[in-house]
């Protein structure tokens, strides 16, 4: 088989009940896996996260108990860097191989999430649990505020590549309208420059959950011509939904979900 | 938000040029990702293991090379295990629950696949090099034929849950019609029984990938009533294209890859 073209797409259909004015939507019956043996944690809790990044976890609200050391040693060394740095390898070389094929026509777009994605809130999980604490909105939003949240250096790095390839970089973030004169100025202050566009939660979107947030704004994208082959995303809500980009890329995060 | 209802669901639109009567077909482009650091190894096999397992890292055709010795470890060791009963834990949450909701109709269904999700191939691919080497069509059909793969332990588990749940199991297979008699004679030897249909690739599949062959067989399933509440694949190509499954859970699988 010489030649494969894999369009995927994905549709959601989604049904929400008592719709609440949060920005990051959790959902309620968290994951019970147990197992009996005493030091079988970082075993388990590796595991665990790689349920997470595969999606089988489904929805949860918190990092299990016993996993609080692991996702902690895990974000605070080596291993999330690595796992970051070749998911925008692998982006790179989908990105340079499709834009050399000309399928992206004359507005190839790669879209990127924000938190978690361009930005690392680390600092701010540092001082709050690494997720095994419920999220917080009043004090996210005022760390959001304070505009200091470091890039996630692989992904800074990807931005500026995808940008010398000739991309246009369009900004989908689950932030609020209200966050974008902080989230210009900490994206600055990360490094990043020159998007095309920085797409914000309006009150409309008030209640969507992100999977429908996003592929309405990536529908509208593709209605204005752009030609999305690449996204980058820390959740599976990100990425899927239809319109999906030809690649989607998931960024490693195992401390927190958002439906 | 108090309920959230996500049906997700995945089109796939697949150009083929150039079929061949493979049943396996792996792509041309293998992703090239490197790293300088002499000791790295086992941090970038790693990462590149859930590179694969987050469907980052597109079609390959072999474990790189670097990575052998970290495939086999991963394989042999008890992470491999422990992945796979997470995912079958993840599972069966899911299924009880939405079992006991009733949401599967009269008939719910569970899709499984066979090769590397109910049954092992590990005593194959331990003398053929863990993924290193290209897949050999010749060396695995005699392997099938012997039909003493053992069962994957967790997916036994579930298997046997599910069943006791009420759930209707169908078996959704890449393996050819010829093979019918040497997977059910294999299937029995590793402790499954009582499934409700066992799909093979017909001579009319030939050339399809396993994205739109595995799709078809879904829609058929539906047409027939059947409501397909969970699919257990290790390839991403068990689990997308439309219809989709209610929940799909990934296995996990860094020795090959299927598209």
């Amino acid at each position: 088989m010489r030649h494969i073209l894999l369009v995927l797409a994905a549709a959601a259909a989604v049904v929400v009940a008592g719709a609440e004015p949060v920005l990051r939507q959790v959902t309620d019956f968290p994951t019970a896996v147990s197992s009996g043996v005493s030091d079988a944690d970082a075993l388990f809790c590796d595991s665990w996260r790689l349920s997470v990044e595969t999606a089988n976890a489904g929805p949860w609200r918190t990092v299990p108990a016993r996993c609080g050391a692991s996702v902690r040693a895990y974000m605070e060394g080596e291993r999330y860097a690595s796992d970051s740095a070749v998911a925008a390898a692998e982006s790179l070389a989908f990105a340079a191989q499709a834009f050399a094929s000309g399928v992206g026509g004359a507005m190839p777009a790669w879209v990127f999430d924000v938190d978690e994605t361009l930005l690392s809130n680390a600092p701010y999980y540092a001082v709050s649990g690494w997720g095994l604490q419920e999220f917080n909105e009043t004090s996210f939003d005022a760390w959001v505020d304070i505009a200091k949240a470091p890039a996630l250096p692989s992904s800074l790095k990807l931005y500026n590549e995808l940008q010398g390839l000739g991309f246009h970089i369009i900004l989908l973030t689950g932030r609020s309208e209200l966050q974008r004169n902080a989230t210009e100025e900490n994206l600055l202050f990360a490094g990043y420059h020159s998007w095309e566009k920085l797409i914000l939660r309006q009150i409309s979107d008030i209640g969507k959950t992100a999977v429908q947030y996003k592929s309405e704004r990536r529908a509208a994208m593709e209605a204005e011509g752009f030609k999305i082959l690449g996204n980058s995303g820390d959740q599976w809500s990100d990425l899927i939904g239809l319109p999906m980009a030809t690649r989607s890329f998931k960024l490693p995060n195992p401390m927190y979900f958002i439906s």
